[in-house]
């Protein structure tokens, strides 16, 4: 089987681009291929409608409005971050789950933001302008990003809305992305983490699943819930298998336009680096979760985080270490290059200077990953300072010559991270600062006149102990409301911080300049990729035209797919489309409940009633499709033709990852949970009636017979 | 506290030795410092029979005879990877624990090989007489080597004992160690692994501790009972604060006699490169143990023993990361130095061979690892399969000239290992080999032309798969016993294994010319540092006499302290050097009983009748003292004046690990299992009443009143 999934993805790669490929601008859809396909003509206004119900989550992740007032349904893992925020020792939302009794007992996420995408608007020939050909990287670097700046300083002013010029087709383009922007969130409903992640790290990635992985939160404006024009109206009828559905979400990141010179420093170095980096977490928080409850409560979250990206950047690591598949991609970028290097003629070629620029960065990774990536001072509070530091030193230059997220159109979205009124865990923050400290050390040598003066006379684990003790850069658990100098320090600006004597503070400011240097190494030699990667996008267009779209950059997509298995019916090895509420407790029973199996209370008590009803046993659970998703996907909604909501993704099988460099439909899945199964939950498992009520409004919640 | 602890290490590294510092050579006791210090003079006898009681494990670790009829005892830990290899699908001796009603239900383990010492032979003379000073490094390592191993082929051929040349100050001395062998251990007595590690990766390293970590296993020869003449008396009272003990046993490897050039090395390259490995294995173990509960008990050993290395690394690494301790190092070279070279002369500073022999090794070192030292090949297969392949090109040479593991007086050794009957697990084998190959990939790069001929068109886990689904070089657990191949290749010989298809054999001798190169290149170098290192010793000899013990190297040493416990008694942080078994279940209550804090089914039973018994809970369960002692010390017997057994150890305090680069007293405590606990829980939790009569014999164990 495998050999053949293989063979799949090369052809797939050769030709470019299988049927259902692709995570489509929503200014640029994919008409006449759905047209032609499936016989699917998606209105202007279907369209504009599923993009203004879809909802971005400024932490990672995807969702949809599906009430008139503000409800939104997302991830239960998009969402765990607010839910380990607002736990606390005494409640633990992220393990025991959550149930509003009414609204006035939504909680308010701490430094949440959603964004709904308003309108597009296409400013490359203003960004071209900005940036003459002959410009020095270092130069139209600056010159690109004081012109992106000024953008969206005044798209601001003129509308209010969040605006982003969005880099696409790696500097081929430039977008402006305007989203009206909600702050104020409060959580909704959340089942126990036991039932969302069932399975766990094991099941993670794979295919069949049983996973009520969804969270409801609710938007609010001006205190009460947000009265939104557009959200999805939950579908009359089931899905099938053989069914189109469209996905409309923000998948983070893809390298489909990467040069084979990327790819391989991507393999060889970047993902091998990034799981280094994960399995020391894995192991950190791992040792912290087993001191015992509490600390395990504090310490959950970001341990399912780190194995779930483990998990993923492994499947990515996989297929890039399949030579086929890199062979694939050499032989399609060889014509690309031969095509385009006879068309420039003398010029430098733009897959050289790639090449080169690559390298330049490569050889700084380590350096710039410890010290700008800050892998070597890993805490919230060094995450502050940091930012407190910039801040105030950026903010006294003009806009646009300013480090970019430091830009006035994002002032308020900094903000509302860096004043997050999270409670921090000192033995939880020393633990990992001083993990990175060791790690800084290895990196850079123990020797190394920095690092000398980062411990500062003392080991790593007394060093890290003595910063976060003596630092008062966030809300420390338990700690007085007057402990924490974030805001005080920000309005003191560049004379307080400078002069600050807070000892984290002081750490910031001491490496500074150095991540800053690395950091300008790295951002000129991406601006060279840029410009050789805009070279590279128009002889793509020349030749392609518009019947095409771009790597993924956590912006709202257009993907559709069928609702289909894998493998053959009838066949061994097929994997049916749909799993059940049966399958879960077949599969509960196998592993004898032993964690990661083990059903939460809520559901060990009511499985003999449950067990005793066909009609819920055979309620659809999760299902699968082809659509195009990758990370950041998680949470987005799946809808039928009518629009109508029919599921949420929550992840893409082990098969999909390779989806990071190249789509495949033979085995790569999209998984997401059945919007029939998830009100079969929250009727009969939750009880959350008022819940079933908003979402399904004026009809009965679709029903399996 | 901590900063208190730092002052005195350095100013004890500064004096060079605590009062209770030293890993004793049995044929150089530091009898005047015991006389001075405590009023001790052990005899000659007293000495001998502590000797001829200690074991040691090949698999390492420590242990001593409990009986005259060979019945041993030493750690759980120490015995994991045999109960391990003797569990099943159905039986799993590591978690639930064993206990044999009669000798004649004793279980024999697996390739488990125990080693009495017998004598020790000064062969400096004739080793250094082989190797002329003018040699190049090639041909003095050549040499060296084959002095080496005619000693031992003699020694073997006389004696019938097994016979080691063992390197000791680096290479300043060279002494013969002659030691009985047993090969026919069994299963005696193990506890639940839950009691025998309670607490987990938590508590590891750390003291109150609450461990019943003992296993008793039992010596035979010619399928009875091995009838030995010194073994150790259980103590008829038991030891308290201030006593002072003996510890005899087999530290594995300590760095006090390294070089600053060196300790930078283990620093910045070696530490931080092997706890990378032991994260990637830690998080590579704990995936498959999520998988369920039949994989949850075939890497519970593995995964133990990774987070044990983990965390013992990570102390170490620390201690490295205290500048204090450094500094105060290399102050002391400094000294050393000057004088050396002003008496050496013109001569090369040995200081200044060791810096560049050094560096030679760490410029391969991650080739090394992943070639030679095969972390890039990490499946029990292919060590079987490299094993064979070199067994059999080595023979074919004079065994002088042989790699040192093939020399003919290890034969016996390596082949029990070779030809273990442990049961594989071709998904673990599987998971572990692609796990390995990818980082293979990441450390020489997916282009290099070794990598390409590895993975031979194969992404790493389709390679890994056929791999071990094709070779036939171990005991696949459920496969028919001729399924294995491996005594029949060996008998082959170089014919049969050369031509063998055999896929992991063929992996083995692919990359087996780049392997013994790289292994060349480090054995080059690691003679000009072992002849510089007795340039070094020889002026320490002069200056220092006798008065002195080598680094740790895995033979048997002799080490004393004094039951003590951490801080001023009445003063806050004051640590008792006792715990017992009400400290025990007060701390499992304190945690909720949630793992790794949860007691086995039989305590949680019996715990309410346990907890009625005033005498039992007051019952000494763990201790501490200030002996010196290091990992492969677990299993060490502890002993009073007397020469009576009163403790086991398991494990140091976070504080000792510093000792592999340094003596201190201050913090630093091994941690004991007490015999009077030990005998309590066998009575009163196991029944094991024949098991307590064989140890305390015909007087009555020891009570706590």
């Amino acid at each position: 089987m495998a050999r053949w999934a293989v063979a799949a993805v090369v052809a797939a790669l050769a030709t470019r681009g299988g049927a259902e490929e692709g995570m489509w601008l929503y200014n640029a859809p994919p008409l006449e291929r759905l047209a032609h396909e499936h016989g699917a003509t998606p209105t202007p206004e279907w369209l504009l409608h599923l993009q203004r119900s879809s909802v971005r989550f400024s932490s990672g992740g995807s969702g949809a409005f599906v009430s008139a007032d503000g409800l939104v349904i997302t991830n239960h893992h998009v969402a765990s971050g607010c839910l380990q925020k607002l736990s606390s020792p005494t409640r633990d939302l992220f393990h025991d789950g959550f149930a509003a009794a009414t609204r006035d007992d939504e909680i308010a996420c701490h430094d949440l933001e959603l964004n709904v995408l308003v309108s597009i608007e296409d400013v490359t020939d203003r960004v071209k302008r900005a940036v003459p050909p002959d410009l020095p990287p270092v130069e139209a670097f600056a010159a690109r990003r004081a012109v992106m700046a000024t953008i969206e300083a005044e798209s601001l002013a003129a509308t209010g809305h969040r605006s982003d010029v969005v880099t696409l087709y790696q500097g081929g383009l430039f977008h402006l992305y305007r989203s009206k922007k909600y702050t104020d969130v409060r959580l909704v409903f959340a089942p126990e983490q036991q039932i969302a992640f069932f399975g766990g790290d094991a099941d993670n990635f794979e295919f069949p699943r049983f996973n009520l992985d969804v969270c409801f939160l609710r938007a609010y404006e001006n205190g009460a819930p947000a009265r939104v024009d557009h959200h999805l109206t939950w579908a009359r009828s089931p899905i099938g298998e053989g069914d189109l559905v469209f996905v409309s979400g923000h998948p983070g990141h893809t390298d489909r336009g990467d040069t084979i010179a990327e790819l391989r420093s991507l393999r060889d170095l970047w993902l091998p680096l990034d799981l280094e980096h994960l399995n020391r977490l894995e192991a950190l928080f791992g040792a912290y979760a087993s001191e015992g409850p509490e600390e395990r409560r504090q310490a959950s979250a970001d341990l399912f985080g780190v194995q779930n990206g483990r998990k993923a950047r492994q499947g990515i690591l996989a297929g890039l270490l399949d030579p086929r598949i890199v062979a694939a991609r050499q032989t399609a970028e060889s014509q690309a290059r031969a095509r385009l290097e006879r068309a420039l003629d003398s010029e430098p070629s733009p897959y050289l200077r790639i090449e080169e620029a690559q390298e330049a960065i490569d050889a700084v990774a380590r350096r710039y990953r410890v010290l700008e990536a800050a892998t070597g001072f890993n805490s919230a509070y060094f995450a502050n300072a940091r930012t407190i530091l910039r801040a105030v030193e950026e903010r006294a230059k003009p806009d646009g010559e300013r480090l970019r997220e430091y830009r006035d159109s994002n002032r308020a979205s900094l903000e509302l991270r860096l004043f997050s009124p999270e409670p921090l865990y000192d033995a939880l923050e020393t633990a990992k600062l001083a993990d990175s400290l060791t790690h800084l050390a290895a990196v850079l040598g123990a020797d190394d006149p920095l690092v000398v003066a980062v411990l500062d006379g003392q080991p790593p684990r007394a060093r890290a102990a003595s910063l976060v003790a003596g630092t008062r850069l966030g809300r420390r658990a338990g700690a007085a409301a007057d402990d924490d100098r974030r805001r005080a320090l920000v309005a003191g600006g560049i004379e307080a911080v400078r002069s600050s004597d807070d000892p984290m503070l002081a750490l910031a400011r001491l490496i500074d300049d150095e991540a800053r240097a690395v950091r300008a190494t790295v951002d000129a030699a991406n601006e060279v990729k840029q410009q050789a990667h805009g070279d590279i996008a128009r002889e793509r267009f020349a030749r392609e035209g518009a019947a095409s779209y771009p790597d993924a950059t956590f912006t709202l997509r257009l993907a559709y797919g069928t609702v289909r298995g894998i493998g053959v019916a009838g066949e061994p090895g097929h994997v049916s489309a749909f799993t059940t509420y049966a399958g879960l407790f077949a599969r509960a029973s196998a592993k004898r409940e032993t964690p990661p199996f083990d059903l939460p209370p809520r559901w060990r008590e009511l499985r003999p009633k449950l067990e005793a009803d066909g009609a819920f046993l055979r309620t659809p659970f999760n299902f699968i499709s082809t659509a195009d998703i990758i990370g950041g996907n998680s949470g987005s909604p799946v809808v039928n033709r009518a629009g109508e909501l029919v599921g949420v993704i929550f992840d893409g099988n082990i098969d999909s990852l390779i989806l990071d460099v190249a789509y495949d439909d033979t085995r790569a899945r999209a998984v997401a949970v059945d919007a029939g199964g998830i009100v079969a939950a929250l009727e009969r498992v939750y009880g959350a009636d008022a819940l079933v009520a908003e979402l399904c409004g004026s009809h009965e919640p679709p029903r399996i017979p």
